[in-house]
């Protein structure tokens, strides 16, 4: 494992140790069987050699027919997932989750390709040549008159050249790390974005900000330094046998940190737990997932000048959080740009007559903010977070009724078979990855440093932010969020991004064995916790937390909402109701038709702008859209003051018109899955208890159980 | 481009000549990158090296960097498409169908990264090295110790080796042709059988598998021996420079016969035209597209042994015949086989409480539909073909209407997508592909063939089936379908699958400006057509054709609807009477919960068989699914009675419920894009002419035009 290896095995028989590429040979599979065939019914007649050709052919033929069968695994994989996830919600399980048992039956497909299938040795024999200093990128390779052409996949760890054992099926089943970041993690991210319940999520933002930057900065941290520590003990005695240096252990702690309630959120849905408890934890797993890439990459770029490279150097330090400022806020613009020009398409074309069109742009522009940031070298997947964001809150308002149901459900069904299929994959890799290093005291100490860096933030972030907040985060919530720190598809992604390095592979099956536990266990203990901390459930979502001063407490009593107008109001810090009054009187009506016209609220000389920027339904919607808007932080009659007591006037009338149909879109911003649960709950007769204190289990037997029972 | 010229080449100055890959990548790109990262941070920090790997890091990130960009100039391109179809549609322009504009804009983007980048020279120089005997598909290279693995692309046409330029952007544009076959095309395919009028398109079942069996492998042969007489001439007037034999000319007949009159059924469907003509043209295309595809790889696959490869060989040519059969009979079982397994699954779980499980099962089962073939060695893309229509027939059934509408809608977005870019890609290559070979003499030739091909086949074909059809194939329908003979997204796709060859390039190149052609003119003067052909329009689709014996003609009159139920009994031909009976009373109600129930169909001894497999369902829908069953080929009361006189035996009510929500299922099987057009239309307050003989045209101001007035 020494470099020096390196050079003493010199051009010896190679072995692929990169993971190979499946969705890429789902692409191309055909292309090297077309290249082939076309070569021998080409221009190769008369050439002597068909018979060599006809061998290529044949190969060729039949990888793209074991890549076709490898795919076809995770399909018949993610259909039987499918299946029991139906009968589980049929018969209202509720200790396992989709993703728990999508890992299942990935852990077992995994067994059985790894154990039932027999150590074939590929076929494709490898060449070696010694050429000068560098590699390049494509490679021409002369075999009796023909050219092949060669393009480099990556780099091999000395180490791994010929150790690695040779079975195709694993090979074959074993995709591309980069498949997860491109591919499968953008419509996961940007449904999050898109998905999320703005109102909660606005007026808890300053809590969810400090949580998702300052809480994943210092878990980073902590974690790092205590697995600094494993590390220096595992050397002492003996455990550890190749390098493992500190900015590894940074960035264990930065790909660790990102949590993924994925489990607990779904259970939270249909058992309508409170609601700003699903909003705190909710928008920290989405942003803190955008923290942790950005925080990795920046640890990444940490290389401190000079010989040793492993050294505290403040010159490095600085430029990796310039790198992290840079890339962050860059990604965020390009975000909230594509977000934004969607928004002005949307508004200022007709497009929402043919929902066919405007489903396709809405589809376009969103990719394409991905494929800008990457262009411009910014984080793609962070960048589609916040244009998931932007796209709710601005462009979704300007769909067609039709598209808005039509882009929900795309993205809808996007997400949910890209996180089975990467769950699934997670199961499926502890027995398939071929270059696992299970260190036990590792692995212990990687789960005592994730709970000791969950604590280290919940608590003492909570009780700072409790300072300022109104609405008290009460003790069982802090429970409740420290219980909840799952890891999922995020943590997996960047974990296996890349493996090349023997402390890149402990973290990984480290990472993977933390995923497995988390989402069992935690998954499979969150309602019995839910009944244990008193929180409470059957909750409606559009309803306000009762409006007592400690309403984060469980309430025993009906809350009455008649001052419910009246503290709302102060619910919000300075900071957003300024941001509010400037979305709600500029932003809201340069980019949908709903808000103030513009004429109100820009000053008189901008007066010819402001008529071609607001859009004539301003005027008329006015009343109704006020009320749809309310669904952003605050109900109305407070901020809208600013508006509230100028005259119209344009040719609009101020009348309150029955814009009934935006209403109705407006509450059919949940997901409709949720509703899918919602009328599965309703079809068992029972009404869901507002009191709190008791959780209702809609058995099928209309059968109440008090919350203990399950235990 | 002798063959002689590869010895003479030796490890030259390399090329890529085979086209580089896009979409992998995009997949695969961060892959390199994040493995020279690999190395630069991980184990790597003693290497000396460390110069040449951050070089070789920033060439992937810079190639990655471009991966993106050139994306994104797809993704803009069908940005900007989409709002000039909106501006087409919303002003009822119909001379240019969004595919030909999509072309338009692929062309001045093609001319503008043509002529407007600079050629700069490709940085990866590449590297020699002569082997043994043959290609191997994977290649380890030392690189001073390091060692990198570099994987086959394919083979690379010894002419080309060192003649092509070295323009980036030109290559990054150019995607593997093998992308279209696996990514684009299914989806399109796929949609086309799901979104099947079955109603009209199984009432002329018979001529459309006339049309695209006979009719195909007659244009097939013609074009082929017409080509090769142009090509004979050719070689006598010194036109000709390289290889082109008797089965090239055939492949050519053979993907060129494939016709996709996507332009033209656009402007029936908006126009409402008349049904059986759409049917008979929708189908044709539909199924012409799976023959094209199977008669191509069966003429590859023609290789007659000895030395004259290119001559007549008896055993070869059943052997072609062979695999056209194989293969054809295979995809075709694959598609069925995956459809009724997910009706099965559909109706026999209660998976339609959950749209969302619904709908990702419906996906995945139908993906596996292709993955399925393309591992048993049949062609994916017809799979699909019949997974579709089996779906629509069955599954759909079985969906809850959420689903239903689901389904329909994602693939409707994903065809609409993929489709485009298949057309921009097209106007795009014109300018980028850089293998161009332009022959006149080749091009002029193939538009004669291409012409006297479809003539040949559409005026004897219709007269024979005429002979037996009771609703004649009028004069006018004929010249319509002859005049339908545009060329699409297959031929495309066919023809750019494999262009290592200087035929095959020759045909790449004709193609392409054949689908320009047709697709411009062709589309264009589809409106002016149909009105000079007096071809009936405003017709409602669920309306049966007027009842007079000649009704194909068109009718001056309205027609009366009474004497309907006695006629359409003999429409259909006993075959599919047979086949009609078949299906209702055994598959439907067995795969579906519509149709008799199976106890009263099966024989007694079947009993307990048909109980379990009959759904409580069937016994209370009866009335209103024979109902909608009437979807199918005849209307009610003529072949339902096998059924009408049995009693029920089971515990079922015999009794008429109204099922009308399933009833208004069957109504929703239009796509939305039509029902958009229908609102469309309907929003400008006309009645739709239904007198045949006058085109309608909805103009914004509610103005009547005849049909001669555009011209």
């Amino acid at each position: 494992m020494e470099p020096g290896d390196a050079a003493r095995l010199g051009p010896g028989r190679a072995a692929r140790a990169l993971p190979p590429r499946l969705l890429l040979m789902l692409l191309l599979g055909r292309g090297l069987r077309g290249a082939a065939a076309a070569s021998s019914y080409g221009a190769a007649a008369e050439d002597s050699s068909a018979m060599e050709e006809l061998a290529t052919e044949k190969e060729a033929e039949e990888s793209h027919r074991q890549d076709s069968v490898s795919l076809l695994t995770f399909i018949l994989l993610l259909t039987l997932t499918i299946l029991t996830i139906w009968l589980f919600k049929h018969r209202r399980v509720r200790f396992l989750h989709e993703t728990g048992l999508a890992m299942i039956y990935g852990l077992i497909v995994g067994v059985i390709l790894r154990y039932g299938t027999t150590a074939t040795s590929g076929h494709d024999k490898s060449l070696s040549c010694t050429q000068e200093d560098r590699a390049f990128s494509t490679l021409l390779v002369n075999v009796s008159g023909k050219f092949f052409e060669y393009t480099l996949k990556g780099e091999i760890s000395p180490g791994k050249v010929n150790s690695v054992e040779q079975n195709d099926m694993l090979r074959k089943v074993t995709f591309d790390p980069e498949v997860f970041f491109n591919i499968l993690l953008p419509p996961i991210i940007f449904h999050a974005g898109y998905s999320l319940k703005k109102r909660h999520f606005f007026r808890n933002l300053g809590s969810i900000l400090a949580y998702a930057f300052l809480g994943t900065a210092v878990s980073c941290f902590i974690i790092g330094n205590l697995m600094y520590g494993v590390v220096k003990l595992m050397k002492i005695v003996g455990q550890l046998s190749d390098k493992f240096y500190y900015t590894d252990c940074l960035f264990f702690g930065a790909i660790i940190s990102a949590t993924d309630p994925v489990t607990v959120l779904a259970i939270f849905n249909e058992l309508h737990a409170d609601v700003d408890l699903y909003a705190l934890l909710f928008g920290e797993s989405v942003l803190n997932d955008a923290v942790a890439i950005v925080l990795s990459s920046s640890i990444v770029a940490y290389q401190p000048a000079g010989l040793n490279t492993h050294a505290f150097d403040a010159a490095a330090f600085f430029k990796s959080v310039g790198i992290f400022l840079g890339i962050f806020s860059g990604s965020f613009t390009m975000g909230a740009v594509t977000g934004v020009v969607t928004a002005l398409v949307t508004k200022f074309t007709k497009l929402h007559c043919f929902p066919l069109l405007e489903t396709a742009l809405f589809f376009l522009m969103s990719w394409s903010t991905f494929l800008l940031a990457e262009a411009c070298g910014f984080t793609g997947v962070v960048a589609v977070l916040f244009c998931g964001i932007t796209q709710a809150h601005y462009t979704y308002n300007n769909l067609s009724v039709e598209s808005r149901s039509r882009t929900k459900q795309l993205f809808e069904v996007l997400h949910f078979l890209a996180e089975n299929f990467i769950f699934s994959y997670m199961g499926l890799a502890l027995f398939t990855f071929q270059k696992h290093v299970f260190s036990p005291v590792f692995i212990i100490g990687a789960f005592v440093a994730i709970f000791l860096g969950r604590a280290a933030h919940i608590y003492p972030l909570s009780f700072f932010l409790n300072l300022g907040r109104r609405h008290k985060i009460g003790w069982n919530f802090q429970h409740m969020m420290m219980f909840s720190g799952l890891r999922g598809a995020m943590a997996f992604a960047l974990a296996i991004r890349d493996t090349a390095s023997y402390a890149r592979q402990m973290m990984f099956t480290t990472t993977l064995l933390i995923v497995f536990f988390t989402v069992w266990i935690i998954g499979g203990g969150t309602t019995p916790m839910l009944s244990w901390l008193n929180i409470r459930v059957g909750v409606d979502p559009d309803q306000d937390p009762p409006p007592n001063n400690d309403s984060f407490q469980v309430l025993q009593g009906d809350g009455s909402d008649s001052a419910r107008g009246n503290r709302t109001k102060q619910e919000s810090a300075w900071l957003f109701r300024l941001w509010y009054s400037f979305d709600h009187n500029y932003l809201k009506p340069i980019l949908t038709h709903s808000g103030p016209p513009l004429t109100t609220t820009l000053p008189a000389w901008c007066g010819l702008l402001a008529q071609c920027l607001t859009s004539p339904q301003v005027y008329e919607n006015q009343e109704p859209l006020r009320e749809e808007d309310s669904d952003f932080i605050l109900t109305e009659g407070d901020l809208t003051l600013t508006f509230g007591d100028s005259t119209v006037t344009a040719n609009g009338s101020s009348g309150s018109h029955t814009a009934s149909m935006s209403l109705e879109g407006g509450r059919r911003m949940k997901s409709s899955s949720e509703e899918v649960l919602e009328r599965d709950l309703g079809m068992g007769d029972q009404k869901v208890s507002s009191r709190g204190t008791r959780l209702v289990f809609p058995l099928e037997d209309n059968v109440r159980l008090p919350a203990q029972s399950p235990e």
